[in-house]
């Protein structure tokens, strides 16, 4: 991976002032390269990682620099197509694929970004019909604007589930940072906020690594959308005292019953507006659907290197040897989740 | 202020290991000093504090160098006591009480002590039966000595809701530190160590001044309980997989009715607990029970610096700019509350 300076790649594209989460870019020697910001640094520095490699994309996506389901998904399959042009066609994207599907167990967009993109490579190496890193690159292109395209949608759906003035709680980031653009929770608050909805949103600061404060609130100051940060302890008191009027989150994975994997604190916000019946929303594409999945019992929760709990930033916060425990995502049941918002409309239970 | 290097004090007398939270202590000239750990700095250092003024030991409580409910009250008696020492008897006295009782508004036992060490220098002025400043000494050294003896008591008593092997969850700093000696809630754990019940803790960070992190890991990690560290955000993933048995916090203020005001993030651990079926218990003094407060709804919430939550350490986490709230306490019901430990015995609702 290389490093590029703040500055590069300010999207113009969408007008929104937030630079591309991930593009894939031709390079000074001509060779294509995935670009994505690195956010580990944010917010305090805006850098750009060039991934030339699929080494390189798989740490991406292992340390953080690129993370939200949506948004692995789509580097994945950018790495699928590395993998096809630098080690021998269909072999290499399978070979990429074993690398990137083993980085993070949780997101199954990952997954589903990977089958895709192989799908497509085997049929086309089956026929003969083209060259197996073009038909790679394709089909991530494809998934990049499908995603944007989706959580555009979500965007338009949503809005209906956001009252005017409405004090919104989220979580974790599941913006146009976790994705190709735009964002799924975040993206509903956006068309809300286009609306003239004037949505003001709380966010949490999500630890242990800390989403909500570094990046959510970089992206809605950005926007110019009104957010507060809060430690993720106040949510209780915030609903208590009825400053909230309703929870949207991302996810991770949704199960065939509709459970929903989402980041760690994630279920014991929706346990929270359950109590103060308070309605909790999910925004999510229909590749974080996992049909396979039957219910949130067989969803592998990634658990992450203690040291994210243990430190803060450099930092020990806590005493040498103190043992900790780091669950990267916890599970909501389907009864807990008022509706689920996906890019064909809005579900409602029964899932 | 100044400040002396660790080493000093360590407590020969309790034989834990531990350090006096606080002591009164007589220097080289022969002045009486409020010594007392600054709890700022740990667990990276031990260092203590010597409050010589009332000023110096009003800005020890304001910027939580000592901190806990029953630890300020006590050192606020000291502040007291230094007060009609250096200012001329029950005017001073007074004088000191009011700096000392604007530090914090929400723990009662901060009031409580300052009425109990002025109700006896004014007593002993309108009999002129003895020194202003050496009856508020021995009213502090009497509210000290009582803290360590009703937080024995407590845990006398609250081995009793301990099971063998329990896996107990706890939240901010209600040990050794936030008392004179031996804790509230982790009292309560200590003793059912001592018992041999063999308890397991799991230690809420408490964002966003860390007291789980820093003070109840280094006090758990120094008597040899076993303790694992988790973000807050984990508490109800936790829970939810079974391995959590009890939840047991200290508080900073009980109302008439039993509502329990804590630490930020109390309250939606007791929402948790309860949607887990787990018992949720509070161990405080009969000191932190306030009949003059009929509910939680009349217990004033302290709203701390935003830059607690904005900051880490010295370190940005959020965008410049970034607006934040920062609510030092939430206030549980009474209906939430499964039992309160005092050192009277344990209280079972309705309270």
């Amino acid at each position: 991976m290389s490093r590029v300076i703040a500055g590069a790649g300010v999207d113009t594209k969408n007008g929104d002032g937030l630079p591309p989460t991930l593009e894939w870019i031709v390079d000074e020697a001509g060779d294509g390269v995935l670009r994505l910001i690195d956010q580990r640094l944010l917010p305090g520095e805006l850098t750009f990682l060039e991934c030339r490699t699929v080494a390189a994309v798989a740490d991406a996506i292992r340390e953080l620099a690129v993370r939200g389901a949506p948004a692995i998904g789509a580097a994945a399959a950018y790495g699928v197509a590395i993998g096809a042009r630098d080690d021998g066609g269909l072999a290499g994207a399978v070979a990429a694929a074993v690398t990137l599907r083993a980085t993070r167990p949780t997101a199954v967009n990952l997954a589903w970004a990977l089958d895709r993109t192989l799908d497509a490579v085997r049929a086309a190496a089956a026929s003969a019909s083209a060259d197996a890193a073009t038909v790679a690159l394709g089909v991530a292109h494809r998934i990049a604007e499908d995603d944007v395209a989706a959580n555009r949608a979500m965007g338009a759906h949503g809005v209906a589930l956001i009252p005017h003035r409405a004090r919104i709680l989220t979580h974790c980031n599941a913006g146009h940072l976790a994705t190709v653009g735009y964002g799924t929770a975040i993206g509903v608050i956006r068309a809300a906020w286009e609306a003239g909805r004037e949505p003001s949103v709380w966010v949490d600061e999500t630890r242990p690594v800390l989403q909500g404060a570094r990046l959510t609130a970089w992206e809605l100051q950005r926007l110019g959308i009104a957010a507060t940060l809060v430690a993720d302890v106040m949510a209780g008191s915030l609903m208590a005292s009825g400053h909230v009027d309703l929870v949207i989150v991302g996810a991770d994975r949704i199960a065939a019953n509709g459970d929903v994997a989402n980041k760690i604190g994630t279920y014991a916000l929706a346990v929270l507006a359950r109590h103060h019946d308070i309605p909790f929303y999910v925004a999510a594409p229909t590749s974080t659907i996992d049909p396979a999945t039957a219910t949130g019992a067989d969803i592998v929760v990634e658990e992450r290197d203690p040291d994210e709990v243990t430190r803060f930033g450099g930092t020990a916060i806590a005493p040498p040897g103190m043992p900790a425990l780091n669950r990267a995502f916890d599970v909501t049941p389907a009864a807990l989740v008022s509706a689920i918002v996906t890019e064909h409309g809005i579900v409602r239970p029964p899932f």
